[in-house]
């Protein structure tokens, strides 16, 4: 397992991380700063300022990024609806491209309104992952599946466990990986199997970290502090690298009582910090 | 597929579905003018009458049982812990027996204070089963491993899937079964086949329902009525009948701001309705 004791150049910052506080230009210089190796812009941060502006500022930063965040988000109750999905994840794989992201973070969507057809929600996934493979392959983007918690299973992504993401990259072929966020998968009783499955296919495309607070007082933004909560992070690193995984700790954290009303320099001191006693 | 579409006696009210409102003998006269068919009381319920009082007014009202809420909690950092939790359990077991219940429904418990380390906490709870059962088969309670949704796994449960608990049983032999809430295991991909396993081991001891609220505002709290959420309940019932349970369905739900606050009566009113429409 690689030391992160001393590390900054393997810690990437979600921007989420700092939503509430930070443009992304701020994030750029923040990351630069403090030493940190690599970004994950969310889109609305990009839009701020459009990526390819947004290029040249981490390209000048000298920042990798570990992903964009995000696409997905398929199901849809009409074909208009799937139809303007598809087109939204085409500008996103674009966007990914310009901006030189490793990957792009697919939130893959819960069920249309109205509807309780979860075997049908996840069949559109992966019909609407399908479709955007011409493109993102084209575009030398690689997209990742990331299973969100079961508790988002019904508003935002109906793929919940990573045995799932796997099973859809099996399917899928090339150019389709998955994502591993220890806050969703943490719980899982199969997940260091499918960790090493995911690995020996070579699709592991990105790491993320957090950790689950006790209690825990929202279902999206309360998210916690490596370290602070019940997760065995070290664990988890421990499988993903030893599946070959070799990328950053991309650092992801919805707070919106704790961590983002907080000093963003502070918040990336304690990400620091954490990123190389908690990880 | 049995028609529940003017049925009462099928029916089962779990008390915390009105547990803001009702005492326990509210509950009983409560089932008994709305000829619902069976009660499953919270031991917080009990505790209010005792066992014996309870057992006679249950059986005046000519009630059916379908479970005793709770036993379990087994994790403990210590071992006069889990020797606490034991007696507690094995007391549990024994008010199940004074009241007739068909099972104990096991909430298996989670991490021990200030633990990360889930496997061992899931070896806790077998042991902790498996050290009740000479108790549980003498009295003739069968005891009901109930997972519960992976968000409870830190606090209160990390038994998160149906192929977990159907694990548990093969492990341990005869007299322990799984209780099926729709609340817990809708999300899950494997949940129909797992449902058809327990089936062909005669195992399923319980079925509950309730509905998965969108958006869900509490983690613990804000459950829904069954037809006012995202779950497809009539499609699990089939599931869980076609392997050949024959019960009860027991409307256990929680709502803090919503069917906590209303006229109880009302309340049963509606859970009548919903059983013979949306469930």
């Amino acid at each position: 397992m690689r030391d992160f004791s001393g590390d900054t150049a393997l810690l990437s910052l979600n921007t989420a991380t700092v939503q509430a506080q930070w443009t992304l230009e701020q994030c750029i210089d923040g990351c630069a700063r403090h030493g940190v190796g690599g970004i994950a812009p969310w889109r609305d941060k990009l839009a701020e300022c459009g990526a390819a502006r947004a290029a040249a500022m981490i390209r000048d930063a000298g920042l990798r990024v570990s992903g964009l965040c995000r696409g997905g988000m398929f199901p849809a109750a009409t074909s208009a609806g799937r139809q303007a999905a598809l087109d939204d994840n085409r500008k996103a794989i674009d966007d990914a491209a310009t901006i030189g992201a490793e990957c792009l973070i697919l939130v893959v969507g819960g069920l249309p309104e109205g509807s309780k057809d979860i075997a049908g929600a996840r069949m559109q996934v992966r019909d609407g992952i399908d479709a955007l493979l011409d493109h993102s392959r084209a575009a030398g983007v690689p997209v990742a599946i990331e299973p969100l918690h079961p508790m988002y299973a019904a508003d935002r992504a109906c793929v919940n466990t990573l045995k799932q993401a796997n099973d859809l990259c099996d399917a899928l072929g090339g150019g389709v990986g998955v994502a591993v966020d220890v806050y969703h998968v943490w719980w899982d009783p199969d997940l260091e199997a499918e960790i090493a499955r995911a690995g020996t296919a070579g699709r592991i495309l990105g790491f993320h970290v957090c950790d689950w607070l006790v209690p825990t007082t929202d279902l999206l933004l309360d998210r916690g502090m490596m370290g602070d909560g019940a997760i065995d992070i070290p664990k988890i690193r421990g499988w993903v690298e030893a599946a070959g995984y070799s990328g950053t700790s991309e650092v992801e954290i919805f707070s919106k009582d704790n961590w983002w009303r907080r000093d963003a320099d502070d918040v990336l001191t304690t990400c620091i910090e954490r990123h190389q006693s908690a990880v």
